[in-house]
């Protein structure tokens, strides 16, 4: 098994450094912006007192994402899709991911008839993205309820459990946690893996971009991804831990 | 544990009745109705001697697939796409998905700069249209492929292995294979798996839809999808030993 | 005057082989697929309780069409409408011509204040397939009208008349009756016309594609149409008199 | 048989004063502006030298036409189509409509490879909008014509005949020419009929909007359109015979 | 400084004839053809008894604008925005101009809750289309408020002032009013200029096309607009203080 | 005349603390965040290799800009244009206005056949988003030129002059520069200048929201208005002249 040589001498097994800035623009409920090493997207949580026409009337609430990348978060620049018209599929499969995600977390009846939105917009991609926009999604709809239940709109919080995403992949054949831009393009397999605080999965998204992949393989991979994603939900709690920024 | 009872006294870990249709429109190069129980899939494999901008000169094809569902083929009838003027991000994902299982098994230099494209349409759906969409696909690309051979446009074939895909799901605490749309909308954890006929994974989409679910679980889910696959191939080796009907 | 040799020896006047297969999948109200030769049209009945704005509070109902085609229901490949994001200008007039002559034969107070839409997805198409959806939506638009009136929900069945079209047109100076494709291609007049069981005309079409018509050629176009729509309001009847597929 | 009073006192077969007043604006190759009454239609006829990509390398022209409505053209305003970004199927089928109608008297080799579009822009809609649009864009690609041949970029016209184009309905029972809308609104029958100038059938559109249509009724609607479109070549002639204003 | 030869020997701070045309088209409530020289602009007034959204309730009425442009009006033909499915940035800078400029001189209370909708059509298009359009669209909108003065729906006018337009520039040094497209094409400096009958400014939209402009220059172009603007709005009182054309 | 009290003490003639922020992105030739006060813009500047269609083969460059705000950049939240499907009317005018505003100062034959456009993206809003983009855009476009040449891709830079643009207006009868939002929604005139470093004025868009502005006041506004652009030249300068962070 060849082993493949990291950036900035990285274990296989390691995160890249990862920052939490709560308060980062100052209308959003709440506002996130999460580095995973070089890609850094911005999560705004916004609060409307309306739901989507599926549930009104049904004393239940909504939580759904929205994602894009600026045209120039990327090496060359893609054209923007406000300008073409469209989404592109890739951008509306990330950010369905983003809402379930979220919504697995959330106690729908306990937010009662409102939405949260989470906008989770790349500034600078490098590997990651989608999973960056889960961990700092869930900080920025924690601070969106912190609101709430402050102005008491809220008895009691309907977040039940932290949620949070890392990518795994096999590089070379080597397992390798948290792929930057460059790994990713040279992976095998990549997977993208979305669980709870309390260790259960939510997403797992597998797919083998050159050979096939083993259950053993998988097996690898997952217990990168559990052992990534318990360090990424620590590192939620750390930063919500902090006073909220003036 | 509570069991589930399915319909037709159906064991958890069988398949429905699946029924391959070969030659089933004229104009294709390939042309196949899947049946997976009551779910109906027509696959046609189109061949164009010509390859997106992406590939133009490389010398590689491309195999890309189309999805679709004619608005009455479910219970209430959803808007028809081409009348709305956009496919829904759901139909998106489809389609990328069964665009990239078809890719897997295909050696795209081997194949030439020519494109072969997979429109799955749903007559009728009853849960699992992606996965009886990749395993009906499969054999309309492998008619086509033999009609590009018997004008000798191809030499050898492109395709190195079979392709197919089942669904899989834990309903009441009970893991079922190859879930009916009833099955599907009551259950906890629904599970997409595509692999080749070697036995290798190709993709898997795993989504909690309400409790969220453990390593062990997945075991199981895949367990059960390995064995269904294995049938699945099977049953497209079997189809395709039969002479075309004219 | 030159003769025009039809495929399988067809006479001028003659249809082609006219197959309703009723019942043809299980969700829709009425499904029927109709074949008039190698031309296969999906024909599906949704009922739905509510009308669009220019009907609410009339107390009258609404009848309406959707005509597509699979992308490879032609001879080569046509992009798929919904990917494109708009109905060609072809698309759009089928449709309305289908809701137009359905609208004629329906009594939309009788029907109350529910809307029948009829899906028509061309599977294979080998000519006439805008005459063929009439044909057979008129029989899914009578399983629907079954439904509602066994449910009760209707006292009286709201249809006046059957409806059923046809294509005509001039080969070489000789004039045809429900043209194939390849006749189609090569004619220099092509008339659709839709008449009711009586007899009564609801809408003619004619176009001269090369050499303009006279009278007398209109005249003969018209009564072989005449005959033609009487033979095929005969096998509507013939096919609703049959009970429906369990 | 009940008859109708007609505005003006306007005989059953007599059309509406027709205007065609030719040069009315100054940049296109053709500029007519045609009044059938109320009903007022700016033709224009441009020229460019390119073709669609299907006429690309063949040595033939093209001649194509687009149809608008202003949105206060009519009794109550109607939505701008640009601003709603799309065409509506009334639009779609209407300029295709021109369209064929003026390439059936056009010979596109001897036109080479350029292409003529016809624009009909309605001022004002009195009935009759998409006949007049004919009976004028005729006029407006002759004038195109005479700059090409007067520039010697033509040797000889490709104008083989002259078209134009009537409504005929019957209101009350009573057949009538050259409906106006109030006409067009009250009438069972609406027929459109485009005519060679030597009396060749280009094109029947008849739609039975009440009560169906007998092919007695039909054949006094054609004799009257016949007669109408007699007049209506002799009045094109006419206008063409002057010399163009400065 | 050189000099700039205009044609017809126009002078530096003169108008192009101005020609304005009440009651041309029946439908609208107002109805204005304008011409600034070759200019052709077709203002229609609507009044409609609703508001858009924000408006609801508010016991406000709204004025608002749209912009179009017919294909053949320019040199050469542009496609039409209809076709393309949408309207260019152009055309939504203009119709935003447009309706902000009429709703300056608009007391929207007194106007009630209904709407009046300009649409400025350009028949024939040789520069200062947006300012004619302006002109134009005040003197259809009085034409609309007399009508509903004279239906007594109204008990006094909502109009407060005149509002007209014009366009000034520096062509090859030299100031000069009302520029022609010729002119328009070479100018260094252009400006459309909004103001009202009373001489404030409503909207200044100054753009350097070659050299940048001075505080001096844009004193010399204010006072050559002004006084255009002067001129204007006496020809507007003299096209109002006549009877409507029957 | 009144006196209007500004946030934090703010004199009527002081622009905000601006910060201008290079190398805020790491992949774009250029990358600026410019805050004006509480506004905060993200400006890059990309270098492509080729041109639009309208400069191909004519040896010169192009410059353009794309303008967008994200989600929750405001006080509440707006829809994506990404999702809709459109960009509004505001975006596009202001996208062309920081395009002709950067082009002002461009020679584009000295930039060769490549293109830079400039995204801004508003991460932040708090009136002035405009301004700050053209002003930031400037500084982007010059770290994208300093990349050419350093690279020796340009023998000399095509940048001639600098650019920058602030707003000013008048609020309660006191002329103001640089209006924050809650400024913006109460003035009375609303006027925004682009000026190049020499002191040319390039673009002059003033508009009157509530009573009409005169000439004395629109001097005073430009004073302001040059005033602060000299200030902002000085700020870009200082900020250019720093090394670029690594």
């Amino acid at each position: 098994m060849t082993t493949f040589e990291r950036s900035s001498g990285r274990a296989a097994n390691a995160l890249r450094p990862v920052r939490i800035t709560r308060g980062y623009t100052r209308h959003a409920e709440g506002s996130v912006l999460i580095e995973f090493g070089e890609t850094r997207v911005l999560c705004t949580a916004s609060v409307e007192e309306r739901v989507p026409p599926h549930k009104k009337g049904s004393g239940e609430g909504w939580v759904t994402a929205e994602y894009g990348m600026l045209p120039r978060a990327t090496h060359t620049r893609s054209g923007r899709e406000a300008a073409k018209g469209k989404q592109t599929g890739r951008t509306q499969e990330i950010q369905r991911l983003i809402g379930r995600s979220l919504r697995a977390v959330f106690d729908l009846a306990a937010l009662g008839e409102r939405t949260i939105t989470l906008d989770c917009d790349v500034l600078q991609a490098d590997g990651g993205t989608r999973t960056a926009a889960i961990t700092g999604a869930f900080v920025a709809a924690q601070d969106a309820v912190n609101v709430l239940l402050s102005k008491s709109l809220l008895a009691a919080s309907p977040i039940r459990e932290h949620v949070a995403a890392v990518s795994v992949g096999i590089v070379n054949g080597t397992p390798l946690l948290d792929l930057e831009y460059i790994e990713d393009s040279a992976c095998d397999t990549d997977m993208n893996v979305v669980m709870t605080g309390a260790g259960g999965f939510i997403e797992i998204q597998g797919t083998a971009e050159g050979a096939t992949f083993s259950r053993e393989e998988m097996n690898q991979l997952l217990q990168l991804a559990t052992d990534g994603i318990t360090d990424l939900v620590a590192l939620q709690k750390a930063a919500l831990s902090a006073p909220l920024p003036a």
